[in-house]
C-alpha cells in the first residue's frame, strides 16, 4: 500500500476481499488493518504495469483514496474485476445494509427505527390546530408516490383543491408544510414546479397558495421562492412546466435564487476533488483551481437561499413556498438550510437527524440515484446532500458555539449517506422503502450515532450561549467561505494523528466534570461531618451548567461496526462481526427474500484458484488461504 | 459616520480632533465614542461633495476604515488638511510615544523596560560556553551600527576574523548567533549578503563561516540560506554584493528560498487590502483577487523558509546561516519563523515578545521606514512584520493547541508596531533608540500586554499537550493557507459583537478555576474537621494544570489607554487620560526635549475660527466649543 503523502512510509502487506470489504493487513508488527467498504468505492483505476508491479487506485465516495502496488499483473486484473463488480450492485438486495448485522435482537432493531418520530417533530413546532391539519389525501400514496403518506396542509384547503393542486404540480408534489415558525406564525412550504407552461393555470392550485398564505393570518403576502436560475425556470415552460405567473396568484411575490442544477454541481465537485488530488499545488494553482471549480460559489448560493427564506419567515413574518423543478434537490437544500438558521433545535445532534429525516428522507430525495447506491445513469449522480452538509459546516465556522455537533458528525453523516450500511438512505421515497421492507430488514443509523454522541459533540456548544438561541444571521460575503479541508483534503484525512482542538477540549471538559464530581463527594462528606460538628454554615449547591452534559462512558464509544471511517477502529481485529466468507446458501428459494440471500449474491468472488477454499482460516492474516495478492 | 456594512445604521455625531486622536461621539443616548489615533492613519481621502455632504474616508494602518459625511465642504477640507498633517509626523519627537503618559512613576517605567532581558534569553538557550561567547567587537557600535552592541560569535573566531568578516558583509552585518538549538547543538546564525561581486573573496569571512560550522562539533556541513530568489541574488553581484561562492567556502551548502523583495510584498498587500475593500464580491471575484494578490503565496514562501531551517537544525543537526540583502527583512522573517517552529518557548506569550525583541528590535529592523512612522519614502514601506505575524497565525490554524496566545494578541501586536504609542518599535536599531533616549522618554509595550494577558491567552493551550512540546512540522500545501479574516476583513472587525470561541472558552476556564478554588476551600475545611473526627483517610491533592494559570482580576483588564483597537474601550468617556487640548507650552526652550513639547508641536490644529478657544469645555461632547464638524 502506497502512502501518498510519504512514499517512504508505504507498507508491504496482504490484501483480502470479503463480500463486503476490501481489507489490507500490513506485514509490520502492528498488523494494522485498513478496511474499505465495497459500497463506498466510487471507482477503481489500474495504472500501466511498471517494473515494480501493477498500481491500483481505489477512490471512495467519501474522498478517501487508497493506492496499491500489486506485484503480479494478473492478480491486479483479478482484484480490479472483482472490486469493480462488488462496488456496483445492480439490485437493492445486494446492498450492504441487507447483510449488515450488528447483533441486535429484533425488538431492539424495531425500537431503533422509532428513534426519530416525525409526528412528534411536527407537534414540537407548535402548529396551530385551527389552521393546519394532516390530510388523508395521500393515504397509500394515491396522490403523490414520492411524498410521505401524512401531509400537513392548511385546514382551509378542501380535498378537491388539494387534488387539483397536486394535478397541477410536477409529479404530483403539491405544496405542503415543511416547517412552522412558532414565533411569527409564518411557515416554509415546499412543492415541485407548477405545470404552467406558457399560459396554463389551475384554480385549485391558485386556491391552494391562497390557503397557504391565509394560514398565516398576520400576513397578506407570500413569497414563492424558485431556487432555480430564472433562465432554467423559463426553459421549463416549453415542456409545459415552469413557474407561477404572479398575475394569476393573489399576493404572491416570486423570487428566483439561482442555484444551479445537479449536472453543474456534479461537474463542480469533480473539479474540487481534482483540486484536492494535486500533490503539491502552488498557491496560484490551488486558488485558481478552487475558483475554477465554482464549488464555493454554489455553496454560497444555497446558503443565500436559506438566508432569504429565514429572513422572510423570522423578520418579515411572511410565509414562503419553496420549489425547484421536482422539489427534491434544491428545494430540500433551501428548506433545510433555512430551518437550521431559524430553529436552534436543528442545531443539536438529534435535531439535525430529525431535520434530515423530515426534509430529505420523508419528503423524498433520490438517494439511490444521487449517491450511486446502485449501478445506474451517471448523470443522475450529484452531491446534493454534500452541499447541504457543507452549508452547515460553513455556518459552524461562523458560529462555533451554535452547534451541538462537530465536524466529525457531518463527515460521518456524509459517509453513511453513501455507505448503504444502514437502511435510512436506501430508496428514493417512503413508498419505495415500505416496498423494500427496509425497517424489517435493515438497521437504523440514528440510534448508532446517538450512542456514540460523545464523539460528535462540539465542546464549545453551550445551551445558554446567544448563538444557540434564536435565528442565525450569517454573513454570506465571499471571504466567509472556506475550502472544507476536513472533507476534501487527502492530507488532512491522513493526519488523523494530529489531535483536534475538540479532542483537547473534551479532555478539559471531562476534567471539569471530574472536579465537579469530586466537589460533590466532598460536599456530601462535609454534610455528613457537619452532623457531628453542628453550627456550620451551609454551602453546598453550585450549579455549573456546562459540565453537566452526560458523557457516555468509554465502553459505549468506538463501536467496532464503523471500520471504514475511523482510523482508530481500523486497528480492531477483523474477526468479529463481518463475514469474510459467504454464509451458507439460502434455504428459501424466494428471490425477493433479500435478507437471507444477499450475501450469497454479492458473495466473495472466486478471484483466483488458490482463494476458493478460504474458509475460516481467512481470519488469520498470516494464512495463505484467502490471500488475493501481496501488495 | 457612515456604517459601511449597514448604511441604515449610520449615526449623526460630533467630530473632535485632539493632538493625538480623532474622536467621533455619536448623538445617540449611548454617546458612543470612536477614537482613532493619528499615528495609525495611513491615508485620508476626500470624495467629491454630493448633496448630502462631503465624504471623508480615513484608512488606518491596522486596516480599520472610517467613513464620515461632513455637511460643510469647508469643514471637510479643514479636517482633511489637519488630519493629513497630524498623521504624517516628520520628526521622531512628534511621535505619540513621546507624549503618551499612562501615569506611571519613573521607577516603574524603568522597571518596565527591563521586562524583556535578552541576556537571560541567550542563557536560556543553553549556549555552550566553550564554543560561543560575547564579543566586544561591536562595543559602541564600532563594527556595525545597526547591530546590537552584544554579539554572540564562535569562540574560535579571532577578533581579526570578526572585523574582516564584517568588512566583507553589506553594512558590516557579519554572521552572528541568533538561536542555539540545545537538543542538536546546531544553531541559526544571521548576517547580510557578502560583498562578493563576481569574484571577490575574504579569507576572514571564509574563516568566520568555518568557525560557525565548527561550533557545531557533530556536523561537518553548514547550510547558507539565501532567502532571496536566485535571480535577485545574482543581480546583486553587479553591485559588488551577491552570495557565497561554494567553491571558496569549505563545506557550505547554499540554498535559495525565493522570498520576494519589499516592493513586491508592498504591492501584494495593497492588492489584498483592495480585496477586503470589495463590499460584496462574488465568490469568483474574491478568489480571483486573492490569487491575483499573490499574498498567500508570499506567506507560504516565508513559512517554507522557516520549515527548511527548522528541519536542518532539528532533524539533520546542521547549523544554518541565513541572509538576504541587508539581513534585516527576509532574514528576520526566516529566523523568527524557524525559531517559532523549533522552540516551544517562542509559542508562549512572553516567548513571542522575547523573540520579537531579539530578532527584530535588537538585530535591527527598519521599523520607522517599513511602517511609515515618519513621513518618508513610500518605497521603503513594506509589511515585513505583518507577514511574520501572519505566518504565526497560519501556524495557529494548523496547531490550535500549540500557542499560549490567541489571534487577538497578534492583532494587538500588529497595531502597536504601527501605532507609535510605545517606544519599543521606534527607530531602526539599538543605536538609534539609544540616541533618542527611548527608554527615558517612552513606555514599553511588553509589560502592558503582559498585564492584560488574560485577554490574549488561547484557552486551548495546554503545557502538557504534544503540540506544545518539540518541533512543529506544519504542512505547507497550498490549501493549508487561509485568508486572515480577523486581520483584513472589515466586516469581521465590525462584528466584534459576535462572541469568539476563545471568549466562551475563557469563561469555561474561569468557571473551572472557581470550581477548583471551591474544592480547595472544602478540602481545607475537611482537613480542619478531620482534626475533630480523627481516623479519616487523606484525599487532598489533585493537581489540575490547565486551571492553574493565573487570571488577573477584572480590575486589571481593559486599560483605558488602548482606545483605538478595542471596541469595548471605545465606550470609555474621553475625559480622563488623553489631552483634548494642548498642554501649556513648554517652559524649557530645548528643542530636543521632546518629552515636554511634543504635544505643543503636534498640538490641536487651529482648524476653524470657532474651534480656537476650545478650552476645557471641549470635554463636554455637547458643547459647541471644540466641535469641528457635525458628521
Amino acid at each position: 500500500m502506497i502512502d501518498w503523502l510519504n512514499p517512504r512510509r508505504s507498507t508491504l502487506g496482504t490484501l483480502y476481499l470479503s463480500s463486503t470489504h476490501t481489507i489490507f493487513v500490513d506485514n509490520l508488527e502492528t498488523r494494522k488493518e485498513t478496511w474499505v467498504l465495497h459500497s463506498l468505492v466510487s471507482n477503481v483505476e489500474r495504472l500501466p504495469t511498471n517494473p515494480s508491479g501493477s498500481p491500483l487506485i481505489i477512490r471512495c465516495k467519501n474522498f478517501h483514496v487508497y493506492r496499491l502496488l500489486i506485484p503480479q499483473e494478473k492478480d491486479c486484473l483479478d482484484v480490479l474485476a472483482s472490486l469493480t463488480h462488488l462496488s456496483r450492485p445492480e439490485r437493492y438486495g445486494e446492498l450492504f445494509c441487507f447483510s449488515f448485522n450488528p447483533n441486535l435482537d429484533k425488538e431492539l432493531r424495531e425500537k431503533d427505527w422509532s428513534f426519530i418520530d416525525l409526528k412528534a417533530e411536527f407537534s414540537r413546532m407548535g402548529i396551530p390546530r385551527n389552521l393546519w391539519h394532516v390530510t388523508a389525501a395521500n393515504h397509500e400514496y394515491r396522490l403523490c408516490d414520492t411524498y410521505p403518506s401524512e401531509l400537513y396542509v392548511p385546514k382551509s384547503a378542501s380535498p378537491a383543491v388539494i387534488v387539483g393542486s397536486a394535478k397541477f404540480r410536477s409529479r404530483g408534489r403539491l405544496p405542503v408544510l415543511s416547517y412552522f415558525h412558532r414565533d411569527t406564525g409564518a411557515s416554509i412550504c415546499r412543492s415541485s414546479q407548477p405545470l404552467s407552461g406558457f399560459s396554463a393555470r389551475s384554480a385549485d392550485d391558485e386556491q391552494m397558495l391562497q390557503a397557504l398564505m391565509k394560514s398565516n393570518p398576520v400576513s397578506e403576502l407570500m413569497y414563492v421562492v424558485d431556487t432555480r436560475p430564472k433562465l432554467n425556470a423559463m426553459a421549463n415552460r416549453a415542456a409545459g412546466k415552469g413557474y407561477e405567473n404572479e398575475d394569476h396568484y393573489t399576493n404572491i411575490k416570486l423570487q428566483f435564487i439561482g442555484i444551479e442544477n445537479i449536472h453543474v454541481m456534479r461537474n463542480s465537485q469533480q473539479k474540487l476533488i481534482d483540486v484536492a488530488d494535486l500533490v503539491s499545488p502552488s498557491m496560484s494553482e490551488f486558488l485558481w483551481a478552487l475558483e475554477n471549480s465554482g464549488w464555493l460559489k454554489h455553496v454560497k448560493a444555497i446558503l443565500e437561499s436559506g438566508v432569504f427564506i429565514a429572513k422572510a419567515v423570522a423578520e418579515d413574518g411572511v410565509s414562503v413556498l419553496v420549489h425547484c423543478s421536482d422539489g427534491w434537490d434544491r428545494t430540500a437544500q433551501a428548506c433545510s438550510v433555512a430551518s437550521v438558521l431559524l430553529d436552534p433545535y436543528y442545531r443539536t445532534l438529534k435535531g439535525l437527524m430529525v431535520l434530515i429525516e423530515k426534509d430529505w428522507v420523508s419528503f423524498g430525495h433520490k438517494f439511490s440515484h444521487r449517491y450511486a447506491h446502485l449501478d445506474g445513469d451517471p448523470k443522475e449522480v450529484s452531491p446534493v446532500m454534500d452541499q447541504f452538509l457543507e452549508c452547515v459546516w460553513q455556518l459552524m465556522q461562523q458560529f462555533p458555539c451554535a452547534f451541538e455537533f462537530n465536524e466529525r458528525f457531518l463527515i460521518q453523516l456524509h459517509t453513511h449517506i453513501y455507505s448503504c450500511q444502514y437502511g435510512n438512505f436506501i430508496g428514493n421515497c417512503q413508498k419505495e422503502r415500505k416496498d423494500l421492507k427496509i425497517q424489517d430488514r435493515t438497521h437504523s443509523l440514528w440510534p448508532h450515532l446517538w450512542e456514540n454522541r460523545a464523539e460528535y459533540t462540539n465542546p464549545l456548544y453551550r445551551t445558554d450561549h446567544s448563538q444557540t438561541q434564536g435565528v442565525l444571521k450569517p454573513l454570506t460575503t465571499a471571504y466567509c467561505f472556506k475550502f472544507w479541508k476536513g472533507m476534501y483534503s487527502r492530507a488532512e484525512k491522513c493526519l488523523a494523528s494530529q489531535q483536534s482542538p475538540a479532542d483537547c477540549l473534551n479532555a478539559v471538559r471531562e476534567e471539569s466534570q471530574q472536579l465537579e464530581e469530586e466537589l460533590c463527594s466532598h460536599q456530601e462528606r462535609l454534610a455528613w461531618l457537619k452532623k457531628k460538628t453542628p453550627g456550620e454554615r451551609t454551602n453546598t449547591n453550585r450549579p455549573s451548567e456546562q459540565v453537566r452534559r452526560p458523557i457516555p462512558n468509554k465502553g459505549e464509544l468506538g463501536s467496532p461496526l464503523d471500520y471504514f471511517t475511523d482510523l482508530r477502529s481500523e486497528t480492531h481485529p477483523p474477526s468479529s462481526t463481518l463475514p469474510l466468507v459467504p454464509p451458507a446458501p439460502p434455504t428459501s428459494g424466494d428471490p425477493d427474500d433479500f435478507s437471507t440471500c444477499s450475501d450469497f449474491e454479492s458473495g466473495v468472488a472466486d478471484l483466483s484458484s488458490h482463494s476458493s477454499s478460504a474458509g475460516d482460516e481467512a481470519k488469520e492474516p498470516d494464512s495463505d488461504e484467502g490471500v488475493i495478492a501481496n501488495a
